[in-house]
């Protein structure tokens, strides 16, 4: 089982988790053979192998669920369909059980890692899909979510998507992936602890008044909808960052409503349009990032969706500083992506 | 001039910096015509037209300072060369500016920004050379860290290596970077808050107390000398991740002394030396974490050298939630240094 470590300076958990080393291409360039035999080729996959085309069903574990028209479970037919991660970070069975290693502190690494295959299609992406598929994604994550919320191992759900091997994807079909975790993780903790701060301080939510703020400057916008605006946001640490937020103020994701799937889906599959467009077919990652499990950040915190296209790398200075360098504005961003 | 822009939310900065945009390569596949003409080769530049090879002083920035042999200033005879960045991240003249924006900060892009070329041979890196150039290495570090000091608008050096296309270097030839800023970085001040909170719990360093776990375990360490100790941490982020760290209890990396410098060249470099035999000559980053400028961190804060191979992508859960999944714990990781 991987076995969580908490680093004693700023309280990061770092997961260790060897099975993850088995995947293939889990590294860029070591070892050796594995990412170089690939010959320049951005996968090594073919269709006619890859674990999540239809047909291919028997080269995943077996389906948590899916969404069907047709076929047994594990067999054609189905539109959306989650599967345990073959090669988890964290595993479903077995009860939580912390220990301190000399100065250290480690927890075994309980913990969900599935993947939702959202998109039949080997060659398409959230950008190429209809109304209907978009809105099957989302109805994917709310019922993966719900489900999840049940166990009470767990304290957050984080749901993402990467797209790309620069930006992480190890598999070339569009994948997105959800993870449950023991822990509220640090960065998320970050989120709702600055937003607390605001929150008393000016008695509203700082996610409400950059939603305010954008609405009157007008020139980050990108989308719009009864429900949802997306946006590039005034401090985007990457060129052609978007985030998606719901205009009402909601904390928690899972309280998405049945007339907001769609919506969502569908600002969420023309946002991704837009960046497909303009920036060429470009690697991204996006993240929901929402309060924990059975929170209590009804008044502070608000959930959205960001959406960071993986342009420019990451490097020494943002490690050591946490700072981002962003070459291009937010308002030539949107522009651009208007015009897309 | 660049603008600073900070996160109402979690209060991370963000630099945009539009000539940033035009340097080669600044984007990993945007715009389409730049990273794509390159056709697969990782950089475009050949000896003749490198910035920063001996003969070609002429195509940097007139040089800050030099280790000399012989010759003039921006002559070759060279042994380490210091000039400003051509396309800074922030800008040496003028006086801090704050203001409001609606609901966000700003703050005018004041700072300094250097390449620290500080290997005269192209195609060389740190694992190769002598201890005197090792040595001299760290002496610039030093050299630049005393004289920026004295700048009252700084508070914070940040100097940091990126080697290889992915781990963010536009440059082939290898070289380093500092930054002063206006403002305390935010990972800094994370890294400052937590320790001190380790000190106000324990009246201890808890990077002393690492170094002396470590000791005891005897697992992790790769080199170790008189002054300095090498070792792959406890709770590693990375796969192969080094921490370089003095031994005596010391908070600022420009306290180092005299008979010190060489030491922390030669430790650096056989460090280095390990990791480029056994991964191959990977990408990587490494960032000297210290107290700033004028700090009052004497007690708590202790500093060090991070050092992070870039063999795996960071991606979505990664930036979700600050964790990291490592798939090679780092007793494995320096069992295999120690014998490369």
């Amino acid at each position: 089982m991987p076995e969580l470590r908490r680093d004693p300076i700023i309280g990061r958990w770092v997961i260790i988790a060897t099975e993850r080393a088995k995947r293939p291409s889990a590294f860029l360039s070591f070892p050796k053979d594995e990412a170089r035999r690939s010959g320049g080729k951005e996968y090594g996959e073919s269709v006619e192998r890859c674990p999540f085309c239809e047909g291919n069903e028997s080269l995943t574990p077996p389906e948590i669920t899916a969404d069907r028209t047709e076929g047994q479970p594990n067999s054609p037919g189905w539109t959306v369909r989650v599967v345990p991660n073959k090669y988890p970070a964290l595993e479903r069975e077995g009860n939580l059980e912390k220990k301190g290693v000399g100065i250290f502190d480690t927890m075994n690494g309980v913990g969900a890692h599935e993947v939702i295959i959202d998109i039949p299609e080997h060659s398409l992406d959230i950008a190429d899909i209809s109304d209907g598929q978009s809105e099957k994604i989302i109805k994917a994550y709310l019922g993966r979510s719900v489900e999840l919320k049940a166990d009470q191992r767990y304290k957050y759900i984080l749901i993402f998507r990467n797209y790309g091997r620069s930006a992480g994807a190890s598999l070339e079909h569009p994948h997105s992936q959800l993870i449950a975790l023991p822990i509220v993780p640090k960065r998320v903790n970050e989120e709702l602890h600055s937003s607390l701060e605001y929150f008393n301080c000016k008695d509203r939510c700082v996610f409400c008044d950059i939603l305010a703020q954008e609405a009157k400057d007008k020139e980050r916008i990108v989308e719009e909808n009864k429900f949802f605006i997306s946006f590039c946001p005034f401090v985007s640490r990457f060129p052609y960052e978007i985030w998606i937020m719901p205009k009402e103020h909601r904390f928690h994701f899972s309280g998405l409503k049945r007339e907001e799937i769609k919506p969502l889906g569908v600002i969420l599959r023309d946002s991704m349009k837009k960046l497909k467009k303009l920036l060429d077919n470009p690697p991204y990652n996006y993240i929901i990032h929402t309060a924990p499990i059975n929170g209590q950040e009804r008044d502070y915190y608000h959930w959205h969706i960001e959406i960071m296209p993986k342009l420019v790398n990451v490097a020494g200075f943002e490690w050591g500083s946490g700072f981002y360098v962003n070459p291009v504005p937010p308002e030539e961003a949107a522009n651009k992506l208007t015009k897309a």
